[in-house]
């Protein structure tokens, strides 16, 4: 899922965005709740018609940016106090306000409010974040409206039976969906795997689960592994707009001088339009000239490489060929990994 | 003509020019040469293949630029010396090299290199560039490649019997098509109008004449109204990205508090994707939360406005209807025009 956090995929149009082949993007309830407002998102018609996105729209509950962004002043099991980071007014987000705003922007799939700890966080905190997590859960089940589909979010940092736990409390409320919470945060990718295999033991087999974050390609393909079905990042927008595109063939840095007269697309095989039409030499001259066209080209490769590996993933799923298709993309893409990491086999081996 | 300086119109695809109506665009010369230079610009298939535009492109010779831009070292009768804004390294334009480097582009319609100075000038100054000019003009005429459409410029600033003394120069040369150099630097308009008006009176009736910089919609009115035909300035991109729009009913500037509730579109009588799609109300959305969606929607749809503008003109000339249309144009535009202005009838006079 492409993130749009204030309601719009940086750079790109809806249209595009279409045409990239997204069916679903991820919106931010803080973000929307501080600007341009619920109430007036729901008076203009809803978060769909405000931004003219036809397709899906998943809403983070805020949880995550009230710890990340806003300066938190206090945290009870009544809710979350907050100082906007856009004009330091004060806010307080209650589970039942949470879904409220989510409820008023019109998005098809909410989330539950929650307590996301930064890593690393102590085994104490770790637990009273999950315990809080659950009963908050429990108070958005309640306070959804009835058309509402909303997905519970495990917590429980980086211990096992933490997670385990969060997964049993959730699943007890009987969510359409669940949500990993609280990974990809910094912890090694290894660890990663290891807490959303055994968070996807406990949740029952037909109902979606969606690793927050996630992440990079040979991050996303490790959890389908495990049987996770849903991810979100910032990486294809955000590294799109800083010069990074991502090809089959690992990562390039459009800048690099070497491209300065390199008439080929930035990956020879791909069908989208920043590659039909346009060579490295050309969006290289777009970033070193610092014009916007650049990122919003990057931006829109990025989304249609992560959109074609999504269906890729599924097609090798349908034909009955994940594994070889796994191990083949990731030794095309050259993915060695960071520190260590496994290779493609250990990582696939909850499938 | 849509401005795209650094060979791409600021925010926007080619296929959206091209769906805005655009059917020739204007590059520059100094821009080019400098980064990512003509010869590289040349080995990668020329300007067209390089940005991916099909239509036509007029690449201005830089004259201007070297001028404006610059750290102007040395002028003199066999050329410019200058420093490159951009790094500083040091380079000489004659009037030879300007036309070589629009070869190696491989522009549709090339210019002369001349000499522009600033508004106002001493009519020493004016004379001597209008006679550096001429001199300028005859040598690139003979430099022009076989297959290069080249345009005179006109200088002369703000001296009647100098523009015309440069027009009847430049048209000894006769040249395919004639532009107005040095005007809409800040004199006030009707001056322009005159000057414009005097050198058209000058200028062979079957060739294209061009006022370069202009301009606010009542400044082409006003120009066509005199016989000029082609128009390129940055004000529909430049003010698109700081979040004024053209509308039938004149400008409107995005991130007026107004505009927060609002759900109609930028425009209700405009086609362009942007009013068809999105609200007052969301595109300020998008600008006050720094997002680079809102400046290329409404560089979008102020494109289509003055390509939708230059349509209705050819067809009110077509259809016998210029004067009524035009009357009828401004008035709803509600142009007063700054600074005591004439209205639209004494603008249309030379019609």
């Amino acid at each position: 899922m492409p993130v749009g956090t204030q309601a719009t995929v940086k750079t790109l149009t809806p249209e595009e965005l279409a045409r990239a082949g997204a069916e679903i993007i991820v919106c931010n309830t803080y973000h929307l709740y501080l600007r341009p407002g619920h109430e007036r998102v729901r008076r203009l018609g809803g978060l769909h018609s405000f931004m003219g996105w036809d397709g899906c729209i998943l809403t983070d509950s805020g949880g995550f940016q009230v710890y990340s962004l806003a300066a938190l002043s206090r945290v009870s099991d009544d809710g979350a106090e907050f100082q906007s980071h856009v004009d330091g007014s004060r806010h307080f987000f209650t589970p039942e306000l949470v879904m409220q705003v989510q409820a008023a922007l019109g998005s098809d799939i909410a989330m539950c409010l929650d307590e996301c700890p930064a890593y690393p966080v102590s085994r104490e905190r770790a637990e009273q974040a999950l315990e809080r997590t659950s009963v908050w859960a429990g108070r958005c089940r309640q306070a959804a409206g009835p058309g509402q589909t909303v997905f519970g979010i495990v917590q429980g940092a980086t211990y096992l039976d933490l997670r385990r736990r969060s997964a049993d409390e959730l699943v007890a409320l009987d969510f359409p969906g669940y949500a990993l919470g609280g990974l990809c945060l910094g912890e090694p990718s290894e660890l990663t795997y290891e807490l959303a295999a055994a968070v996807k033991e406990r949740l029952p087999g037909g109902k979606p689960s969606y690793l927050m974050g996630a992440g990079y390609p040979e991050d996303i393909i490790a959890a389908v592994g495990q049987g996770i079905d849903m991810f979100d990042c910032v990486l294809p927008t955000r590294n799109g707009r800083t010069g990074a595109a991502f090809t089959a063939t690992g990562a390039l840095a459009i800048r690099n001088a070497r491209f300065a007269d390199d008439p080929e697309p930035l990956d020879p095989g791909c069908g989208c339009y920043t590659c039909l039409k346009f060579s490295r030499a050309y969006l290289r001259h777009l970033f070193i000239a610092g014009e916007a066209l650049g990122p919003k080209l990057l931006t829109l490769h990025n989304v249609w490489f992560f959109q074609a590996l999504m269906r890729g993933i599924r097609q090798s799923i349908a034909d009955g060929k994940w594994r070889e298709w796994s191990r083949e993309f990731l030794a095309r893409y050259g993915a060695e990994g960071p520190s260590g990491r496994a290779g493609p086999e250990d990582r696939t081996k909850e499938e």
